[in-house]
């Protein structure tokens, strides 16, 4: 039956509900086992899936746990989500944005995967930071503050973890029905009215091309539109890292210095300014402009980043105890000219080697860690100028790093 | 590193030698999990292989055990081998045709897999008969009486060994290059200098289409064609079961009758013929027609018959104890007229049902059941003739067998 199952998605027919209903919980109750679902996961991304049966797996991955309820909070709950990048901490930095402007923000993050960072990491840089909080207190802090960001719950598309720390050693990552199916399944029972998707792409991302890209763009948007919720989508580049910062401490202290308006003109800050207008409006229901006039200004008064702080305060971090290693190396210009390229993938290499991120299951992570890009491309360099420095904890960098900046001379 | 590998794979790349190496090495050292090689190898199968890639699987396959060596037994040592059938009782019958040719056969078998049987399973249904020769007794038995029917060794082929298993139990068994790299990296370990396959196609087989046993019979013919290993192919059908008795006491049964020359017109009769002639024309470099005379006078004159008693009285079999259950049903026409159909699939699942197979590890083999066909294709029927006898054991038919006969009324 099993292999029936597995056989037809071989030869790339269509499953129906009752097919992968039986195969996907046969799973998680230990029924299917781990090199049979790998077969039938290669399968999947060989041969795809049609919009039926992602739909039917989008369902089976959301009855798998629980679904959390906000209707009793006052106002659009709009979630966002990015499919993961090299020195992406835009949730710090947006969240409290569309919070202040009286948006309720509830954000369950991930942690990160293969070189690009996860949220929760990062504010896990930030000592005494909760990033457990239970049902009770998520609701509690939204009346208090409207702003929550929190790790997933255990209880939530228990499924999703199963299968997605399955697809992570068995190289079936890059399925876009996989893809669609583990970010809608989490925003849909996480409680979001309204969905905002960062889709990466480049070098550093999951997915390499635009059409790729714009494939899952589409489906999402299907997928949306099959449960009621409204989904937007913004592709956006991930050839070269996000930002100035790689690595968790250095991110967070990127992400205040945006709030706090200290930053102003770079893609990183661009690409924040446009997913929070693009939130603010599907929010309160106005045109992008009139969301982008209002995220200026939040940021020029002070209210986001005071909204930064309250969230903080709330779960219980404290910013002063926060720790950048002192021991730093630099990678200077070899030759003059014109920064073309800094390359997204051999960034996050470098920085994981520092111990950013985990490489195995058992490492752990040096918060403290990290890459500062002090010239961004485009930035006129002399011979010898420092274009980043390291930030070096226990591991020495175990990377070259010769290739990371291309100069046009 | 590993995920490296399969995702070029996923992607219907090339993979290099010291890739496919790195890998399947890596499985048979435990470095590479189940759920690692499970997914490769549906990768594989649906995206295929290269030549080179298969050349290179072959030699990692051969390079994984012993390779045995008769170059001192005088003669061409003709292998043959059947991608397996309901009712493959042919080895029996031609193995000893061939060896009373003059010919020396040292045949390796399996065990049976799924609805076919195995000709080690049939084998052993002949109480006492030695199915586990050691390298030297079975030198010895060559020089005595040229034939040898006995298990493979653990040491030729661990990796097809573990790679089959696998592919068992997820979906991976119908890959062409996989099949091919399996068939000859045995054959060729196993000392042959010429090889015979026997390609089965139909409901009954592991392919189902012509055009997939045409292709897997260019691929083998190929791959002997760079280990310099003449490799000829019968692509014989399997949509009807082979022969008239499915179950192992039964199947030797058949084949002892076929050997004395009492079946001599069936569909079964002419492929043993058939494959005898092939092989006994690349043993003594004669033409086909002129083979295939010898072959019909040797089991005319008896010698085919008494080299088959040699064999068994060699390995140690007493034909004086086989057991045929004498608990039997019958299967009846329901109507009058021509059958036009026997449902191979059917039928072995009918006999799995009854135990001449194992559907679990754990399965017992019961040698005394079976099925046997009172009727052919073809035949001329009346209402309430017995179509079939079946030899029940401990387990009752637990498959309806309303679909196996088709009549034309």
């Amino acid at each position: 039956m099993i292999l029936d199952i597995i056989n037809k998605k071989r030869l790339g027919k269509e499953l129906t509900y009752q097919e992968l209903d039986t195969i996907f919980n046969g799973y998680l109750e230990g029924e299917v086992l781990d090199y049979q679902m790998s077969s039938l996961l290669m399968a999947i991304c060989i041969n795809g899936m049609s919009d039926e049966e992602i739909f039917a797996l989008t369902k089976i991955f959301i009855d798998s746990g629980d679904v959390l309820d906000f209707s009793m909070i006052d106002g659009v709950k709009v979630d966002k989500h990015s499919t993961g990048g090299i020195g992406d901490k835009t949730t710090l930095v947006i969240a409290p944005i569309v919070a202040s402007l009286g948006i309720p923000v509830i954000k369950m993050s991930g942690r990160g995967l293969g070189y690009t960072g996860g949220t929760i990491d990062k504010l896990e840089s930030i000592p005494g930071y909760r990033i457990n909080l239970k049902e009770g207190e998520i609701l509690k802090q939204l009346q208090d503050i409207q702003i929550v960001i929190t790790g997933q719950t255990a209880s939530l598309v228990p499924m999703d973890k199963a299968i997605y720390a399955l697809r992570d050693v068995t190289a079936t990552v890059s399925s876009i029905p996989l893809i669609a199916s583990s970010i809608m399944s989490k925003k849909i029972a996480g409680g979001a009215d309204k969905i905002l998707i960062d889709i990466k792409v480049g070098r550093g991302a999951l997915l390499q091309t635009k059409q790729d890209a714009k494939e899952l763009s589409d489906l999402m948007i299907r997928i949306g539109k099959f449960y009621q919720r409204e989904v937007r989508t913004i592709i956006s580049d991930m050839n070269v890292p996000l930002g100035r910062a790689i690595g968790n401490s250095l991110e967070v202290q990127e992400a205040i210095d945006v709030l706090k308006g200290e930053e102003t003109d770079n893609e990183f800050v661009r690409l924040c300014f446009d997913l929070a207008s693009e939130m603010v409006s599907m929010g309160k229901n106005i045109s992008k402009e009139e969301a982008y006039e209002q995220v200026v200004e939040c940021v020029k008064n002070g209210s986001a980043y005071q909204k930064f702080l309250d969230l903080v305060a709330h779960q219980k971090g404290d910013l002063t105890k926060m720790k950048i290693s002192s021991k730093t190396k630099t990678i200077e210009a070899k030759s003059s000219g014109i920064i073309k390229k800094i390359d997204a993938l051999e960034v996050g290499k470098l920085a994981l080697s520092l111990g950013t991120g985990k490489e195995t299951l058992d490492d752990t992570i040096d918060h403290s860690v990290g890459i500062y890009l002090n010239k961004l491309v485009g930035d006129k360099v002399k011979k010898g100028d420092v274009l980043a420095t390291i930030y070096i904890g226990k591991k020495e960098p175990s990377i070259s790093y010769d290739s990371i900046f291309t100069i046009d001379v």
